[in-house]
């Protein structure tokens, strides 16, 4: 197999697995239980939090556990209740935010340019004194652009600076869905200037079905989810510490090997790219300069990228069209469309993202029956 | 160890957790993603949803698939979106229940009689024209009380036939938080009469932060979560393909062994009644007929049960006060002050809930344990 589809569900590193393994049929007391085993496992998972949040430049007190990025999103938005409110979003959102930020009447979307990155001078415009939340991606997650975070944060703060200055009570909060992106860079919460961080174990190599929003000291959240109490009232629910220990395992793992791995995929992402850039009117999307490492969307106007998928398949080769977590496959990428690609250009797009299962063998194959896969199309539509 | 908290969890059973093996390094695929081994993982996530449904007469897609009981409970509410919608719950509802009903303003509590028992006259009292929402649990969470929800299920038909002569347009759905129950007994959604059903994981020897809501025809629910439109869009977020595989194998394991595992826990229940009974001043909480077989509650008035169980931690038994599955450990039961027990009655109440930890040898030695915590607790008050 030649998995060439990281960005949409990576397998359970080994190290996860392994601290997962005792705390199935062993440690598997209910953390709110007041003997000592129970006491144990609370501990555990709180010094788990912990390991998550440090990785971020958090505690794990600043962290409500969810059961993935999409309850995480949807919890971040549950700071602003008034549904009139303002919100800004990008126009290269995965489906959770954008899905979520249409419940608000005042949504307004910031332009990204041909390579997907935001506009900062149509934020600006857009930014006003009846803004609430914004919310941004830390990269695309069909392109794997990655945004300008910093520089949004910067004038979120000044905007609140201004507000403070003359009296004005709105609030402002700054998210960021950091699923992609995360365990491949360094990101922390005060350099980025968020306030709500939405982080994703199943794309880090840890457990599904388990995910994490930071919760910067200003912000108010309204549980989605009532009950027993769980998370500070946040998040009610017992506590699924098996899949925070795997989550913890992952990020610590991720977080060791950061600049070996990023290395590895760099060189790796330039081999491919070189590998496949002969092949006529291919496209690269995005800009390498600020592209994830193990992004490498591609697109081959006049072609039919699902095709080329099951031409793939059949090679066991694996990657996708646009984003694979969508259960609304059919309908077109948004992000494809904000950056203006055409409909052939859309219609041909492929998005390979590159990973722990890939190496510099499996990738000279990939590139091989890729443009085996492409040239038998070709002389089939032609 | 002797583990007598079974209602609070349970240890991962073996067969799950082989079941679950195979689906975190190697059929780790996403399921929206549109290549072969992914829609292979997308069917065998569908058998285990349709596995789990038909153990309570249902398909699989009828269920939504949750992190947990909470959210399955939260999410059941969703089914009336009006907060001043009439609402009735039972008095011996769990935390997740109660904190979800508070949020509508016309929340009737129905009263319970001194075993826990839903009082059927009360629930016709205030069953009225404008009742949206029925929520009564299978079995109390502390005293193991089975509810009459075959009666309560006609007594809403009769209701729901009168609306419709009299063309009254006011719905009204019946769930069941069955948390407590499933996987102990038989358990068919047409004869209970429910609209809606609560199944949780982690109770029945299968994995943690997994349940799922059964969501009868004629109900319309609001997701609580937004995004890529997983579950029929009822429940975004990528599935948690290998913890649905093992509550899957868990339910079908309950299924099988139903009968031969009712009889053996009658059996040791049957065996520890007698060999706690001697004990001066002990209450047996609840009454048998009604009752869960696995759960056998006690109070020992004027004794701190907090007490108690430290000294039993001190010789490796584990049990609880009250629901063990809240953080608010500290605030008084409210399902033991409506049965109307004395201040020291609550004080000194103890949760039994047996299960696959336990055998007649065990049960004797923790039989044997009590006995001596009791007397030396006893001692130190004189």
């Amino acid at each position: 197999m030649i998995y060439l589809d990281h960005a949409a569900a990576t397998p359970l590193s080994q190290k996860a697995q392994e601290a997962m393994a005792g705390f199935w049929s062993e440690k598997f007391f209910n953390p709110s239980a007041s003997y000592l085993p129970a006491v144990e496992v609370r501990g555990l998972y709180e010094q788990a939090k912990d390991d998550i949040a440090h990785s971020i430049g958090a505690k794990g007190v600043d962290l409500v556990i969810t059961a993935g990025a999409t309850e995480s999103i949807n919890l971040a938005f549950s700071s602003i209740q008034d549904t009139t409110a303002e919100v800004l979003i990008s126009a290269v959102e995965h489906p959770s935010v954008l899905q979520t930020a249409q419940r608000f009447k005042n949504l307004k979307i910031i332009k990204v340019d041909k390579y997907g990155r935001i506009d900062l001078e149509d934020f600006k415009r857009k930014l006003s004194p009846k803004t609430q939340l914004i919310s941004i991606c830390f990269a695309s997650s069909e392109l794997g652009t990655i945004q300008p975070l910093s520089d949004i944060g910067r004038l979120v703060k000044a905007e609140r600076q201004r507000r403070a200055l003359n009296d004005e009570k709105t609030p402002l909060y700054f998210h960021s869905d950091a699923s992609q992106g995360f365990g491949l860079l360094e990101m922390k919460v005060n350099r980025l200037g968020v306030d709500l961080l939405t982080l994703n174990s199943g794309k880090i190599y840890g457990p599904k079905g388990v995910g994490a929003l930071y919760v910067g000291h200003n912000v108010k959240l309204q549980p989605l989810i009532y009950g027993g109490g769980q998370e500070r009232g946040l998040r009610s629910g017992t506590e699924n510490v098996p899949a925070v220990i795997g989550f913890a395992k992952a990020t610590t793992e991720a977080t060791k090997h950061l600049h070996s791995e990023y290395k590895r995929l760099k060189k790796l992402k330039t081999q491919l790219k070189n590998d496949l850039k002969d092949i006529p009117d291919l496209l690269f999307l995005g800009k390498e300069k600020n592209q994830l490492v193990n992004f490498l969307p591609i697109s081959i106007p006049g072609l039919d990228a699902e095709r080329l998928i099951f031409l793939l398949e059949d090679q066991d080769v694996y990657l996708s069209t646009g984003a694979a977590c969508s259960a609304n496959k059919r309908t077109v990428s948004q992000t494809l469309k904000a950056i203006n690609l055409s409909e052939a250009e859309i219609a041909g797009s492929l998005r390979i993202t590159l990973g722990k299962l890939n190496d510099e063998k499996n990738l000279k194959q990939a590139a091989k029956l890729i443009h085996q896969a492409i040239e038998s199309e070709r002389a089939r539509v032609k």
